[in-house]
């Protein structure tokens, strides 16, 4: 089902502070910043050759990222894997009786399809499924 | 500093049933697993195109992950990085001001030079460095 790792999630306060560690420390390429309201996040993304790394901040307190924060405090908050076609891999993983955060793909960041297996299912490592749509 | 993910550590509290979660639900490719007795783990490898994910789980409840898993439950223990000669990247996240858990690097799996960062400096994320030995 899985291809690759897109992106690996990770839950910060601070985005601008925390991108310069990225940038300046570990010397990762910064790649930019998108906001996605209806998730109540923004976040900056770095690239390690193929797989991304999202800092992730909260735009609201009850936000899924402000939530995580406020249980777990910050740290790594999903990975991404991406899938040839997210359709048939939701219904696949509900064939073999796993439980999904989200039945049906949502459109993510870089307008890509995505859902979230629970992470109960997953020894509580929230993974996340990804198609990449490619544009025109 | 860094080249790209060489893999994403998940600490589990049973390495066969979580593995069959990684091969049969998700459909990564079983790599083969390795019990490093000096850091009291054994872990599962799959593969997700270059990058690796390990499956760790503690060999003595007072190892690392053992104790990693007391404190938080399961889930994603750490991201580890390749970079090209670990001694100059230690010195350099020295000279940065940069605390680290290991001063000097180590022997890890597969016989890899590694060293981890403190998490408090990288926002609670564990950070590994690995440099790769090539076997003759």
């Amino acid at each position: 089902m899985i291809k690759e790792i897109d992106h690996i999630g990770i839950a910060v306060n601070d985005l601008e502070k925390t991108s310069s560690i990225y940038r300046d420390i570990l010397g990762l390429k910064f790649k930019g910043t998108e906001e996605i309201k209806d998730q109540n996040i923004k976040h900056a993304t770095f690239l390690a050759d193929k797989v991304k790394i999202e800092l992730v901040q909260t735009t609201h307190p009850d936000g899924p990222i402000g939530k995580f924060i406020e249980k777990r405090g910050e740290g790594i908050h999903h990975i991404a894997f991406r899938v040839e076609n997210i359709d048939e891999s939701l219904k696949e993983l509900s064939s073999k009786g796993i439980k999904l955060i989200d039945e049906k793909a949502k459109i993510g960041a870089d307008g890509a399809k995505i859902a979230f297996i629970h992470p109960k299912e997953m020894n509580g490592v929230l993974i996340e499924i990804v198609e990449i749509i490619e544009k025109d």
